[in-house]
C-alpha cells in the first residue's frame, strides 16, 4: 500500500508510559497498515518518553529512541506531534503544552484535568501558531463524543449536554444496584480489582467528571471553559437504601454530569440523580461511559462506550493521530477564542425540577411532622414520603419525592432542618432527570 | 462577531426543496450566528433550485435566487458547495454530482441511494479534484455515524458495524410490539400520520437500509462499496406472534442492518433480528436510529438518535457545510479509493449462530414430528420448541430457537420442508442478534 501513501510518516513522539501510553504504542503497531491507510500516511512512534526508563511496561520499548528530557521535543524537527499522556493540571504535562504549541508543534493529550484548568490558554497558543491542540481521549475514553459535540452536532443550538463520565463512578453504583451492597465494600473491592485507584477521591468526589464536563459544556455552548463554577457532588453519599428506593419508584441512581445555557447564565453540575428507567442513561451499565446531546434541530444524541483503559483511551488518541495526518483539525474548542462568550453561572436556586430527599432521623413520634413542617414551611410540595425500618435502634429512613419546584425551597427545607436532633445524619438530596 | 470570521461567507446552492431543503434553510436562519461563530465565516444560501417553483413549502424561499436550470450551478463561481436534496439514485442527482465534482466544487448530499450505487465512481471524481464529497445525512439521519467511523473509530480495526437504520420499519415494530396489533394495520396508521410512504416498498422491504448499510461497510472495514451483495429481508412478515414469541423468550425484533469482515469474506445483511433485552439496540424505540460499531481496540460504540425528519437530516447536512467552511474534510470512503480493498462475499450459509424458525401448519397429528425430523435431518439443533393456538381452524405456530449452527443447516431445513402440505405459509427464520 505504500504507494497509496501520500504523505511523508507522521512522526510521534510518546510522553507518559503509563496504561494509555502503553495501549497507543499497541494500538499503532496492531493496526498499523490500516491507519497509514486511513491517514495517508504511515504513523511512527519516533521517540518515547517517561518518568522512569526500567519499569516494565509490558511493552517493547526497543524500537523507539528514549529521550531523558521531554523539553527537548517541543523543537526537534524529526518530531511532528507530541502525544501527552502524563496527566496533572500542571506540571510537566502543562510545561511540555506550552512548549510544543508556542513553536507550532501539534499536540495531542488525554489530560481533562489539564483542559478544565488551562483549556483557554492552551487554545490560545495553539491558535496563534495555528497548530493542531486534539484531546478526544480527555473526555469519556474511546467515545468520539468531542468529534460528535465539535463537529457532528455544529450546526445545533445546545440546549443541554450531560452524561456519565466517570466509569469508576458508574462501576461502583451499578454494583450497588445489581447486589444491594454498601458503597464502602464495593469501593474496596473496586479498588482489588483495578477499577478504582487506591486514592479513589478524584473519581467518587467527582472531580474528574468535573473536568470533563467542563470540556464538554465550552463546546456545547460556545462559552469560555469555567471549570470552579462547576458545582460538585460525588456519590459517597449514597447508600444501597437509596438504589432500592429508588428502583422502587421506577429510577436508578447515575453520577449524572450536566450542563445547560440559557439566558439565566451557564449550569454545571456533577451529582447522583435519580434517572428514569426509560431513559438510555438508566441502561449505562458497568464502567461504561455515555453523553447525551440535545439540539434544536437534531433533538436528542445518545452515545455510549467504553470511557476508561488502555484500549478505548488509546484509540482516541490515535483518531486525534489520523486527524492531524489528514490535516483535517481546527479550532480546539470549535471556535476561535475569541468567540467564546463569557458566560456567568446560573442561580442553581432558580432551577425547577423534582427532587429526591433521604433523612436518617430518630425513631420517635413527631420527626415525619416535624420534616413535612419544614417542607411546608420551605414551599416545597410533596409527591411522595415514606419511610423504612421503622423500630431500628440506629434510626429509620425518611424518603421523600418532591413535585416540581425550585431548588431554593430544597434548600430552604433543609436549612430550616439544620438545627435539629431529630436527623441523625445530613440529609442526602439528588434531583431527578426529566 | 463579524471580525472573528476568518474567511468571507460559504456560498451554498441548495437543490431540492423538500422536508429535508426546508429543514437546512431553517437551520441555518435560526442558528446563523452560531454557525458563523463554528464554521469560521457565515454560511449562506445564494441559490435554490427545485422542480416545482410554485409549491409552497412553509418556508420563505424569496431571499434566494431561485435557478431553473441546476446544471448551471456546478460552474458558477458565486456558488462555493452545493447540496444536493433531490434523491434518486440516478437522474438529476447523479447529473448534478458528476458535474459538481469533475469541475472541482464541493458536493453534500443526503442521498443514500445514490451513494450505495454510485459512491466509489464520486468519491474516484472528489478524488481527482481534491474537493469534498460529504454525506454525513445520508445514514442514519442526525446521527453523526459517518463521522464516527471515517474519524472517530478511525484507528481501529472493525470486525462488525451493525444498527437500526430505518425508523420507518422501527415505528411499525416497536408499536406491533406495545399494542400487539398486526403488521397491516400498524403500516395503515403509520402511512396516515406520515411516518410511512404511501409506497413503503423501500423501507419495510429494507431496501433504504441496504443503502446505509453499504455505505456503512466501506467505511468500516476499507473496502469497496458492494451494495449489490446486501441479502435483504423486510419487516412484512413478522406477524404479532413472533413479536409476543420473542418477548417470553427475552428478546426484541428489530429491523438490523449488519456488516461483518473476516477472512471468509465481506457479509452484508438487512433483516429482522431477535434482539436481546439487554443489547441497546433493543430499547431503540419509535423512529429512532441506532448504529453499534465494534472495533479491536474501543470495544462497542453505540450511537443513537433521531435518523430522519426535516430538523436531524438538515442538521446532519449542515454539519457537513461545516466541515466544507473549516476546510476539514478529506477522503470521502476514510481513505483514497485506490486504497479500498474488493473483498468477496461471505457465503451466509457459513455464519454461525442461533435462529429462530416460525411455521404456520395444519392442526393435525404429525406436524410436529414432520418438521422435528426436518430439522435432524438437517443437522439443526433444538434450544426450545413452542406452538401455541392449538385447534385453530386457520393453522397453528410452531416456534423454534435453534442452539447455534451453521446457517446452511437452517437453509437445509426449509429446503426438506419446502414440499409438504403441512405448511400453511412460507416459514419465517430470523436469527438471534448475540
Amino acid at each position: 500500500m505504500t504507494n497509496l501513501h501520500r504523505h511523508a510518516p507522521l512522526r510521534v513522539a510518546l510522553v507518559g508510559l503509563g496504561t494509555v501510553g502503553g495501549g497507543v504504542i499497541r494500538v499503532l503497531e496492531t493496526n498499523a497498515d490500516l491507519i497509514a491507510r486511513r491517514a495517508g500516511c504511515p504513523i511512527q512512534i519516533v521517540a518515547i518518553s517517561a518518568r522512569d526508563r526500567t519499569k516494565d511496561r509490558g511493552v517493547d520499548l526497543s524500537p523507539y529512541e528514549w529521550v531523558d528530557d521531554m523539553t527537548t521535543l517541543a523543537t526537534r524537527d524529526d518530531i511532528d506531534v507530541v502525544v501527552e499522556l502524563i496527566g496533572g493540571a500542571d506540571g510537566p504535562a502543562l510545561t511540555l503544552a506550552r512548549q510544543c504549541l508556542t513553536v507550532g508543534k501539534p499536540f495531542v493529550t488525554a489530560n481533562k484535568a489539564m483542559l478544565a484548568h488551562h483549556g483557554l490558554d492552551l487554545a490560545t497558543l495553539a491558535e496563534k501558531g495555528g497548530v493542531a491542540l486534539k484531546y478526544e481521549a480527555a473526555v469519556a475514553g474511546g467515545i468520539p463524543v468531542i468529534k460528535g459535540m465539535r463537529e457532528g452536532a455544529a450546526a445545533n443550538e445546545i440546549s443541554r449536554v450531560y452524561g456519565i463520565l466517570n466509569g469508576t463512578c458508574n462501576y461502583i453504583l451499578t454494583t450497588m444496584e445489581k447486589a444491594g451492597r454498601g458503597f464502602a465494600e464495593v469501593l474496596k473491592e473496586a479498588q482489588e480489582l483495578g477499577y478504582a485507584e487506591a486514592d479513589p477521591s478524584f473519581d467518587i468526589d467527582g472531580v474528574d467528571a468535573a473536568h470533563k464536563l467542563s470540556i464538554l459544556a465550552s463546546l456545547a455552548f460556545g462559552t469560555e471553559l469555567d471549570f470552579p463554577n462547576v458545582a460538585v457532588t460525588g456519590i459517597r453519599h449514597v447508600i444501597a437504601a437509596d438504589i432500592a428506593e429508588a428502583a422502587v419508584l421506577g429510577y436508578r441512581i447515575r453520577l449524572v454530569g450536566m450542563a445547560e445555557n440559557g439566558p439565566e447564565g451557564l449550569f454545571q453540575r456533577v451529582h447522583p440523580m435519580l434517572v428514569p428507567l426509560d431513559h438510555p442513561l438508566a441502561h449505562v451499565d458497568g464502567s461504561l461511559n455515555a453523553v447525551v446531546v440535545e439540539g434544536n434541530f437534531v433533538g436528542r444524541l445518545f452515545f455510549e462506550g467504553r470511557g476508561a483503559g488502555d484500549g478505548p483511551t488509546a484509540s482516541a488518541v490515535v483518531a486525534d493521530l489520523i486527524d492531524v495526518a489528514r490535516d483535517e483539525y481546527g479550532d480546539a474548542f470549535a471556535m476561535p477564542v475569541a468567540a467564546l462568550t463569557a458566560q456567568r453561572p446560573a442561580d442553581p436556586g432558580d432551577r425547577v425540577g423534582r427532587s429526591y430527599l433521604r433523612f436518617k432521623v430518630q425513631d420517635r413520634p413527631g420527626v415525619l411532622a416535624e420534616i413535612a413542617a419544614a417542607t411546608r414551611d420551605a414551599g416545597v410540595s410533596i409527591e411522595s414520603m415514606m419511610q423504612r425500618g421503622a423500630n431500628q435502634a440506629d434510626g429509620v429512613l425518611v424518603a421523600i419525592v418532591t413535585h416540581s419546584g425550585a431548588e431554593r425551597c430544597i434548600q430552604d427545607t433543609l436549612d430550616r432542618l439544620a438545627g435539629s436532633d431529630s436527623l441523625l445524619e445530613r440529609p442526602m438530596v439528588m434531583h431527578i432527570l426529566d
